[in-house]
C-alpha cells in the first residue's frame, strides 16, 4: 500500500493494527465524534487525597494491557513518569502502553521497562534521548505511535487512544483535585497538554508536591475531572523544567537565516494589522521573532496573537503592544510562566484548542506565519523532524504538522548543511509533515518556495529575494558535501508516524 | 407508583415517557457516562460569522421535533430567546422543545408559541411570569420538565437532554466564536449556565451585539465549541440583566430571621478556618451574610470560598479577606461582574462544576453552609419553591436542591406567615427539595431542626436557641391564620419535577 506521498506502508502492522494511509492534509474532515466517557461520581464527604502513590496504585487496579498517560510539561525535569513506572514495575505488571505527550532523556528508565516487558507500547508526539534510541533499536515490543500535539488530543477525544489511567503531574493541586501549573516548586506554567487526558481517561490522579487547601486558584484543570490526589516529595527538578530565559542565537549563519525569513514574511504581505505568528523556542526561531519585531515596529502594526509554546521573547512583544494576546499551550521559561500567571491577555489553550483538526476550529487555523525547523526536506517539501541523519528517532512532530497545516505561511528555517550533511534530499528518511503544508524553505544560501504557492513566488520575486528551486538548493549543498549515502534499514517497523488526523503518513524502520 | 416521599406519580407520563421515581438524594451514584458528541470539524479559511440571524436559521436546518437551547444569564433583559423563536415561528416550524436554563417574564411571547404549537415542550430550572402561568393552565402540549441547575448540566452531559441547536447569547464574541460575558453593552459576567449547551449541542450559534476581532479575551467558552457567530443589534437590556447593586433588606422581621440564622450557623460550629458559604441574592439571604460577616470578623476566621450566583456583598467579603476565593456561576450585579473580570480569585464555575451530581465532585459537595428560601415546608422538611400558594408554577429549584444536597448545613430562612398564609404545611403542594437534605428551618418565631440531625439539635440546644418542632411552628402559625384550604387540582400533569439525578420527585397538576 502507498500513501499519496508514495510511501510504502503495509496495510496491517503487527502491534498497531490496520493502517489507513495519509491522503492529504485536509482529506479527513466533516462530521466527527467526541467519544463517551465513563466516570465515577463523587458525593459529599468522599475524599480524594490518598496518603501516597502506593495506595493510589492499589486503588487504580492497573493491569496487563492497559494504557496509562502522562503529560510533558515538566519536560526534562519530570520525576512523575519514572516514579509511577517504578511502582508499576515493582508490582510485576506487564504489557502496559505508555501514552506520554512527549518523552525526554530523563525518562531513560523506560528502556529497562521496555526490555523487561513492563512497557510494550508507547504513544508520544516527541521522543528524544535513550528511549528514542531504544525504540529505533527494536527494544519496544509494539511499534511506537508518533502523533502530533493536535493529533494526540484528537486521538484521545475520538476514542482512538483510550486511556485507562492518566497520571497528571500537578505543580499545584488542592484537596479536591483542582490543579494549576503556575505555583509550586515545579511550576511549569500552562498545562495545555494535560487537558484531554484529564477529560477522557477512565481514571485520573493528580500527583503534586504542592498540596494546597481547597480551592486552588487559578484552576487550569477542574476537580470534576480528577479522581484522586497524591502528595509526593517532588514531582520534578525546576532546572529541567524551564530555562531561566530563552536566548536568541548569536551564531552568524543563523542570524542570516533569520533575517532572510523576516524578509520573506515582509514580502508575503502578511505583516498587517491583526497578523498572527508562531515560532519555536530555538535560537534561530527566536532570531526570526526579533527580526519580525523590527518590521512590526517600523510598520506600526499590532498583531492579534502569537501562539504555541511561549518564551519570554514573545512575552516582551506582548508587553510592548506588538500583539494583543498570546495563546499558550506550554511555557518555555520563567518569564512566560510569570506572564501567564499575571497577565490576562496571556491566555491558556489546551492541545485540542491548539491543533486538534477535529474540533470546530483550532487556533492553528488562524495562524498567519509559522516558523518551523527541519532535519531533512525533500524535493516535494516534505519535512522530517522525526529521525536524525543516522536514521534513529530523535524527535517527532510535536506541533510541526499542526501549525504547518493551519498557517497561511509555513516557513522552514534551516542551515543548508548541518554537521557536514546536506539537509535537502531527494527523499526524506521519514515524512513528518507533508510538503503540501510547507510554503517556503529559507537557508543561508537561498530561498525555495513551494511551486504550488505561485502567488507567494511572485511576491518574493518582486521583493528581489534570492530565490532558487529546491533542487538548486540541494545541488548547491551537494557540491560541498557530496551526495550522502542512504541509510540502510531492516524491514522491521519500530514506529508508526500518524498525521494529525490519525492516518499513517510514514513508518520508521529499524536501523541496521 | 409512589416515590419514597409518598408522592403518587404515574409510571408513564404522556409527553414525558417512563418515570423513574425519586429514591433518595444520593441513591443514584456510581459509574455514569458523559455522552458522545457529534461535531463538524472546521478547517482553515472556513468562516463562522454569518451576516444575520435569518441566515443562521437557514444553515441550521431546524425542523419539527427538535430541541433548541438557551441560557439565562441575560435574565429578564434577554432578547435572544424571543428573537430566535420569532424567526422560527415565522418559518412555520412546529413542535419544538425549548430547553432554557431559566424562563423570565420577558419571555412572555413563548405563550403565543405554545398556543400555536410552535413550542410543545419546555425544559427549565426556573420558570416565572406569564410562561409559568400558561404552563399551569395547561397551554403547553407536553408537561414541562423542571430540573435543577446541576441536574440540567447532568441531563445534557449524560445525553438525557439532547440539544439539537444551542443559541448562546454572547455579550462579547470574536469572529471565531470565543465568547465572554464581561465586556459589551449586555455584560452579564460569567456564562456558567451556557457551558454544557456549548459542549454538547449538535450545533451552536453565538449571538452577540459586540463582535470583536479574533481573539477575544477573556475566553469563557472556546471557539472549539462554536459553529457560527451572528451579530445582531442588541442581545439584551442591561436594566433587566443586572441590578445596580443588590441590597440587604430593611424589613425588621427579615432582619430578625437573619440574626437567628447567623446564631444557628455559629452554634453549629461551622464558623472555622476554611469554612464555605452560599446564599441567594434576596434581601433576607444577604442579611444572613451580613450577620455572618460580623461573626467571622469577630472570630478572625478566613473562609475558603463563597459560591453560587454572586452579589456585590460577597465580593466585599472577598475583598475584605473573609473568603480566599469565590466560585461564580452567574453574576447578579455590576460589582460582581467587575470583580469577576478583574480579580483572579473570583473564579468561574460551570453549572456542571457547580452542582452536577454525576461528575467527579461538584462545588456544592464542599459547601458548609447554605441559606435557602421556601414557599412551603412540610412536616418532613420537604421544601416547595416550584409552585405558589395558589398552586401555580412560580419558580423552580434552580440551585436549591443541588446546594441543599451538597452542604453540611442547609438552612431554610422564611417568615412563618406570608400574605396571611402559613408557610409550614402538613404536605407541600410540590416537593422541590427533599427534606433529607434540609437541616434547619429558621423563622422569626422559632427554629426547627430536622430530627435526623441529632448532633445539630444538641448544639443548638446548648446555645439556648428558641427551638421548636416543625409541628409546633406549624401550629403557631395556624393559630393566627387558620388552616388553609387545600388547592384543588385536576389529574392533568402540566410539569414533571426532576430531582438533580433526573429521577422524578414530583409532578405539578393543572389548577382547577
Amino acid at each position: 500500500m502507498k500513501t499519496i506521498l508514495g510511501r510504502e506502508i503495509p496495510d496491517y502492522i503487527e502491534g498497531y493494527g490496520r493502517v489507513t494511509p495519509f491522503q492529504g492534509a485536509f482529506s479527513d474532515g466533516g462530521v466527527k465524534t467526541r467519544t463517551a466517557v465513563k466516570l465515577t461520581s463523587v458525593i459529599p464527604n468522599d475524599q480524594k487525597v490518598l496518603p501516597n502513590l502506593e495506595e493510589a496504585l492499589d486503588k487504580l487496579n492497573i493491569s496487563e494491557g492497559m494504557t496509562i498517560s502522562f503529560h510533558h510539561h515538566l519536560r526534562n525535569g519530570d520525576f512523575v513518569l519514572n516514579k509511577v513506572m517504578e511502582g508499576l514495575a515493582a508490582r510485576g505488571i506487564k504489557d502496559l502502553t505508555v501514552a506520554a505527550s512527549s518523552i525526554f532523556p530523563i525518562h531513560a528508565p523506560l528502556v529497562k521497562h521496555m526490555e523487561n516487558g513492563v512497557v510494550t507500547g508507547l504513544v508520544a508526539n516527541y521522543i528524544s534521548g535513550p528511549v528514542a534510541k531504544a525504540i529505533s533499536e527494536g527494544k519496544l515490543k509494539k511499534p511506537a505511535i508518533m502523533q502530533t500535539h493536535g493529533g494526540r488530543a484528537r486521538a484521545i477525544e475520538s476514542g482512538d487512544l483510550h486511556i485507562d489511567v492518566a497520571f497528571l503531574a500537578a505543580p499545584t493541586a488542592d484537596t479536591y483535585g483542582n490543579i494549576n501549573g503556575v505555583y509550586g516548586n515545579a511550576a511549569c506554567g500552562t498545562l495545555g497538554y494535560a487537558v484531554s487526558d484529564a477529560e477522557y481517561a477512565d481514571k485520573t490522579v493528580a500527583i503534586t508536591d504542592n498540596l494546597v487547601p481547597y480551592p486552588a486558584y487559578p484552576i487550569e484543570i477542574s476537580q470534576v475531572f480528577i479522581d484522586y490526589v497524591v502528595l509526593i516529595d517532588s514531582i520534578g527538578d525546576p532546572k529541567g523544567i524551564v530555562s531561566g530565559t530563552t536566548k536568541i542565537t548569536k551564531d552568524p549563519v543563523a542570524l542570516i537565516i533569520a533575517k532572510r525569513a523576516a524578509e520573506v514574511i515582509k514580502a508575503s504581505g502578511l505583516v498587517q494589522e491583526g497578523m498572527s505568528f508562531q515560532t519555536g523556542a530555538g535560537g534561530t526561531s527566536l532570531a526570526v521573532a526579533a527580526e519580525l519585531k523590527k518590521i512590526m515596529q517600523h510598520e506600526e502594526v499590532v498583531g492579534s496573537f502569537a501562539s504555541g509554546g511561549i518564551t519570554g521573547y514573545l512575552v516582551e512583544m506582548l508587553e510592548e503592544g506588538l500583539f494583543r494576546t498570546l495563546f499558550d499551550v506550554q511555557c518555555f521559561d520563567i518569564k512566560a510562566i510569570e506572564s501567564y500567571r499575571d497577565n490576562a491577555t496571556h491566555q491558556f489553550m489546551s492541545a485540542s484548542m491548539y491543533g486538534n483538526p477535529h474540533t470546530k476550529g483550532a487556533v492553528v487555523n488562524n495562524l498567519d506565519i509559522m516558523i518551523l525547523g527541519a532535519t531533512e526536506i525533500d524535493m516535494e517539501f516534505n519535512v522530517n523532524v522525526t529521525t536524525g541523519s543516522n536514521g534513529v528517532i530523535m524527535g517527532g512532530s510535536g506541533g510541526h504538522s499542526d501549525t504547518a497545516a493551519g498557517s497561511k505561511l509555513a516557513i522552514v528555517v534551516t542551515n543548508l548543511i548541518k554537521a557536514r550533511l546536506p539537509i535537502i534530499k531527494d527523499k526524506v528518511m521519514t515524512i513528518t509533515t507533508p510538503g503540501e503544508s510547507i510554503d517556503v524553505v529559507v537557508t543561508e544560501r537561498g530561498i525555495a518556495v513551494n511551486p504550488k504557492r505561485v502567488d507567494l513566488l511572485e511576491k518574493l520575486r518582486m521583493a528581489k529575494l534570492p530565490l532558487m528551486t529546491i533542487k538548486e538548493l540541494k545541488l548547491m549543498a551537494e557540491k560541498i558535501t557530496g551526495v550522502p549515502k542512504d541509510i540502510s534499514t531492516s524491514e522491521e517497523i519500530v514506529a508508526v508516524v500518524e498525521y494529525r488526523d490519525g492516518r499513517v503518513i510514514d513508518v520508521v524502520r529499524k536501523v541496521k
